[in-house]
């Protein structure tokens, strides 16, 4: 028996499973211009509000971190469901701390409800174009994702009728309709009243429940929006929402509404000891005082950056790009030339500093979004703005002779 | 086409997944004498010192917030790591910050690493008596558990080396070899060096990697504890600990430290949007200034617990129960006559407000385990230790005969 393998032998002890992602590269540091994901401003975290909350519920409630689930069950912190609620009332849902389920942000919301109702082969609806997280765990599922169209007001919900019409007719009865109603990623559309009842009415009629994601709800520019599915159809509806997009996308708070049937099977799939105890406190005890106020203030923050951002791209690709105006939130949705495909642009980018989502990973048939871009503003400042969509133009000339270039130098550095 | 189905019917629109765990009942408290879980002593929280780390974690780093993962990338916040690291070199372990990745409880590095290395009908190696959380984890991935000998000092390696000859002979190569080295659980075991050292033998020479998780090495009563076993072969053994049980376990951080090729690989599959920011800031503020007098206070407590509990055992059930001693932790493992089931006590214990864990769900083979218990006592105060053992030796008499019931009532009202 050799007992001296050499260590690079022993490094081959460890066998992987088959169809495992690729290995993620050692962390880099972020990009210079970055219009990806779900940041948010820097300068507009409540630094000193945050501090005073953290400090204030820890001294009330640290002895509970000595249990788990801080003792009140694996729905979560009372404290933060009870805020969270009262958010939710906002939102037209009647609804107490006993119908909120705390995630560890809206993806494992996302997680749980697939894992509660969807086995490969099974049918869910998603919309066209939507949240890529959402696309790529369904996939991994084995669903088939059937894309419902939408058109500058959100879901067609005349067109879904025609499909779950077909459906119904081919025997086949979809697992959920996920849909972003209030503030559509990635195109920023707020899907309005009647069409909401429309929807609800379909869901009720083919029974397929509607799971909503509103992640972006309460970020809407105008003062009102209309109520959430949810308020119009708890029994059918699953609703899904998180703090990251009007908080802080670092702290891990979602939270699932629905059903007591969904939300104790669902409890039942969460056992991940509970979510991040402290970040729970210090979201409900600022939920309680300060958040109101901010959300204003990062309202009329985010529509300053979306003006830098629609006239820098105005300004840098001039009518070669049409720009998908969004209603609220912290993205714009871009539509190049029909022939074009924006992924040619994600190195010529990279190699600038910039980078953006390409159409088709936002798409349930990607092939049909290959001239669509998604670019994020809540990130960088107004000036990296400017800088990082000339770049992205400066780019695009590179690859596709399109924009002009000499304009586009110009201009960038006089904005 | 009907459009007013009701309300009751409606509900029928969620079709659940095949196989899923059963529903969970809704929250109603904590049972009154818990024994059971990784709960910790609300009076060793250290309240003040926490609430004073939050307020100056947050207030230096509370922009980050804003961006994913703080921006630091998906191995977490970098300071935490470091902290980690620090208190890792304390076990012996050469690692810096990029060795180690935080994951959300030392349940998802659990859940990440089986998802890395194994598939159904793959054969893994945990201690006959382990954790249940691991249990239940590999079985629902569908994995053959091989169950590998204990005894008082811990495994038995000389007849995990026979088991080992055994499976290669057969061509079975375990995907690992799960092991709680340093306070075993539920035994309390210390593994001595010299084991160690056969043991890390043993995985080099049959190519089986070791999964060490030493979420309680820091709670040992000794001065000193044998390093651990990815001190000794860290190229073959994959090391995963927790923050739960020197901190506190409602703030959900663990870490796994593994090869490069082995913590990539776990990287791509944590795609939870990172761990919870706050209470990474906090932990990491905390490791930084008041924890390590804080972990030998918190083994004091813990010591004087377990003398209460000791004594209760012994002064209620007599000599009908062995206890088998720890060398550090938060649990006791109790031996009941050879011919006793303790799941018999589940209902008259909880009828008295007592909660145990059943040896069988801490068992490979749970048949084996029919007459083994563990009580957890870190969470109870001390007067709730000594009635929580009388009432469960009164539930045992009612059950059982045994022990003597005058005996105990009479002892358990003057303590």
């Amino acid at each position: 028996m050799t007992m001296n393998k050499p260590l690079e032998q022993a490094m081959h002890n460890f066998s992987f499973a088959r169809g495992l992602p690729a290995p993620l590269p050692r962390f880099v540091g972020m990009p210079r211009y970055n219009f990806v994901g779900g940041h948010n401003d820097p300068d507009r975290i409540p630094v000193d509000d945050l501090a005073d909350a953290a400090a204030r519920a820890l001294r009330t409630h640290a002895r509970q971190l000595a249990i788990y689930n801080l003792g009140t069950g694996p729905l979560g912190f009372e404290d933060l469901r009870d805020g969270i609620a009262l958010r939710l009332r906002g939102r037209g849902m009647n609804v107490d701390r006993e119908r909120v389920l705390v995630t560890s942000g809206s993806g494992q919301g996302l997680d749980l409800v697939n894992a509660a109702l969807v086995e490969p082969g099974d049918t869910v609806i998603l919309e066209e174009f939507t949240y890529s997280g959402a696309l790529s765990k369904a996939r991994r599922l084995g669903a088939r994702i059937a894309g419902a169209p939408l058109d500058s007001r959100g879901l067609d919900v005349y067109r879904l009728g025609q499909m779950l019409d077909e459906m119904t007719r081919q025997g086949v009865r979809p697992k959920y309709i996920y849909t972003i109603p209030t503030v559509q990623n990635p195109t920023g559309s707020i899907l309005p009243a009647e069409r909401r009842h429309r929807l609800v009415e379909l869901a009720r009629h083919y029974r397929v429940p509607i799971f909503e994601d509103e992640c972006y709800a309460e970020l809407g520019f105008a003062a009102e929006t209309p109520p959430a599915l949810a308020a119009l159809a708890p029994e059918s509806v699953i609703h899904i929402g998180s703090l990251s997009k009007t908080l802080a996308p670092a702290i891990r708070l979602g939270y699932v509404v629905a059903e007591p049937a969904v939300l104790n099977q669902l409890v039942a799939l969460k056992n991940d000891g509970g979510t991040g105890a402290i970040d729970q406190m210090v979201a409900a005890e600022y939920l309680a005082t300060g958040y109101p106020g901010h959300v204003d203030d990062l309202i009329a923050a985010l529509r300053r950056k979306l003006a830098v951002m629609t006239e820098a791209i105005e300004r840098e690709f001039g009518t070669t790009v049409d720009i998908v105006r969004p209603e609220g939130g912290i993205f714009v949705w871009l539509r190049f030339p029909a022939d074009f495909d924006v992924r040619r642009l994600i190195g010529p980018a990279a190699a600038r500093g910039v980078v953006f989502n390409p159409g088709p990973e936002w798409a349930c048939d990607p092939e049909r979004a290959k001239n669509l871009m998604r670019l994020c503003f809540a990130l960088p400042g107004e000036d990296d703005i400017r800088a990082g969509v000339a770049e992205l133009a400066a780019a695009c000339h590179e690859v596709a002779g399109f924009p002009q270039r000499s304009a586009n130098v110009a201009r960038s550095v006089q904005p």
